[in-house]
């Protein structure tokens, strides 16, 4: 069985804490997985956290060994050389390493999936590389451009028409054509990870959802025609509803996934309740990509705090996604 | 002691009943309140929900009598002219007349403070009252611009520096004069509420708040200027803030409250976590309305199954702020 790949993310953030956090709460994760990231780290936190399995450098995704943490590190570096708890280049460029190596392997199908812990945007832009995040990089890797960015908690769901871009860009952004592309996305991961007939909302853009367009005119003239299209295509989908109501009525049951038109209409929500326990998983690649929804925490970075529980979610739905 | 004014609201949906239950549940309301709407309908749920005290109407706010539901009603109609559960002109009529004439004796301080039932904004135009809600019509009313909706529970607090707009027109209406002011106010009201240095978060408007300029400049150009002179005014706040991670911040107990850029950033979160017990509070006014934050509820309208927690919860505050 193949492999699926740990990335570390920038090391100067909490990335190797919780990735050995989850190798000793579901030991099962030791043979079934590799770690694209810096081995001397990874090292460091097991010894402090106490991880009995050995920790081993793989020269390539071939030479891996059961019963040893396998990590492939592209780019080696001493513990040292990384300032904790801060954006610098090189947390930077090896985030962006570790995850483009990682990407190869996923795109030749050598590995099942990728988890990702969180790199640093700033850290990025530092080292050159001028992507917003994650999600950026592996289209750009995957050449997709009908990709979606999707939260996932146990509570509520998720996915955006459009995210890291300036709020006034979404009135160009947004279009039928992207609410159709991103509903219908969620549609087919939602069918994947086993729901039959997955019910789908779909947010107003304004607010009251437009109040018959006494507050705007988004939803009559892009959202309610998408809508009906999706409706047409077979997907059992409903709105646009009023943004401050839906994902009250998502989360008591009433629909299975809320399509949010923009990236805090959708974050604001399930970061307030699934904080540390949301999934991040970009959609529509020809790979499974899934990470967890938290940022670097530098704050707490090498101080032992962090937890895992995202990590291993993401890990759950990462195995779902690519079965 | 003077009265403080329940307004029914539109007599069409829940407005009656929850006045009733309120009356039930708290019956020291019955001599410190007068009710401004229609004394059948009153009658109607007083009966329905056994209330043992009598309903009566006055003719005035000077004939009032204890141990009664005194109703201020100045649109006689019957239980029958109204079609519960719809959007209707007599509807809109009855909600703004009965908001407009406690409104008048709230200006001329014969009451202290209006505890308002829901509107339908549908009704009130059909009616030809072009407001978007109660926070617009008190405002016209008392001939104040400088004014914002505070939704307050008990988690959770965040007022607006823009409501009932397009979002599209944000980027017009938002200010750092706005924001100053905002910030003014709802520093004024949680010191009136009892907080002595109130510590207020303010939400950037961009995604991670403009990530430096990453994904929109109004942070650096609006709400960074507005944060530094609020700052010099003796405010405590701190700012911009990333919409996606500030109301789980003061959720955990680091702010008081938030000062959201639009409708939707405060409305999502509050609304999730504190639906029908929130509180809708107009600050800035020479006079102190407070609002249930849900709508008029015609799907539940006339079935009895409406709570008056929120109501409750609005006259609490509402005797606080009256003081």
């Amino acid at each position: 069985m193949k492999r699926f790949a740990f990335t570390m993310g920038d090391p100067c953030g909490i990335g190797a804490e919780i990735i050995v956090k989850a190798l000793k709460t579901q030991p099962e994760y030791i043979d079934e997985s590799v770690v694209f990231g810096n081995v001397e780290l990874l090292k460091h936190y097991a010894q402090l956290l106490a991880l009995k399995t050995p920790v081993r450098s793989s020269a390539s995704l071939q030479d891996t060994k059961a019963g040893f943490v396998n990590v492939f590190d592209s780019l080696p570096h001493k513990v040292s050389d990384f300032p904790i708890g801060k954006a610098s280049k090189i947390g930077g460029e090896c985030a962006f390493c570790y995850f483009a190596a990682a990407l190869k392997e996923a795109i030749d199908k050598n590995i099942s999936f990728i988890a990702t812990a969180p790199l640093n945007k700033e850290a990025l832009q530092l080292a050159g590389h001028f992507y917003a995040g994650h999600t950026e990089i592996a289209a750009d890797f995957c050449k997709s451009s009908n990709f979606a960015m999707l939260l996932w908690s146990d509570k509520l769901k998720a996915i955006h028409a459009t995210t890291h871009i300036p709020l006034r860009q979404v009135f160009s952004d947004l279009t039928a054509g992207r609410i159709i592309e991103v509903t219908s996305l969620a549609n087919d991961i939602l069918k994947k990870m086993g729901y039959k007939t997955p019910r789908i909302a779909v947010c107003g853009l304004n607010p009251h959802a437009g109040e018959n367009g006494l507050f705007g005119n988004e939803e009559h003239e892009i959202i309610i025609p998408a809508i009906k299209e999706c409706i047409e295509r077979g997907i059992k989908v409903e709105g646009p509803i009023a943004p401050d109501t839906v994902f009250l009525r998502a989360l008591k049951g009433e629909f299975d996934i809320v399509v949010a038109m923009y990236h805090d209409q959708g974050h604001i929500p399930i970061k307030l309740l699934a904080f540390d326990t949301g999934v991040n998983i970009t959609v529509g690649l020809d790979i499974v990509r899934v990470s967890v929804d938290h940022g670097t925490a530098f704050d707490i970075a090498g101080k032992l705090k962090a937890t895992a529980g995202s990590l291993v979610k993401a890990v759950e739905i990462g195995k779902k996604l690519s079965l």
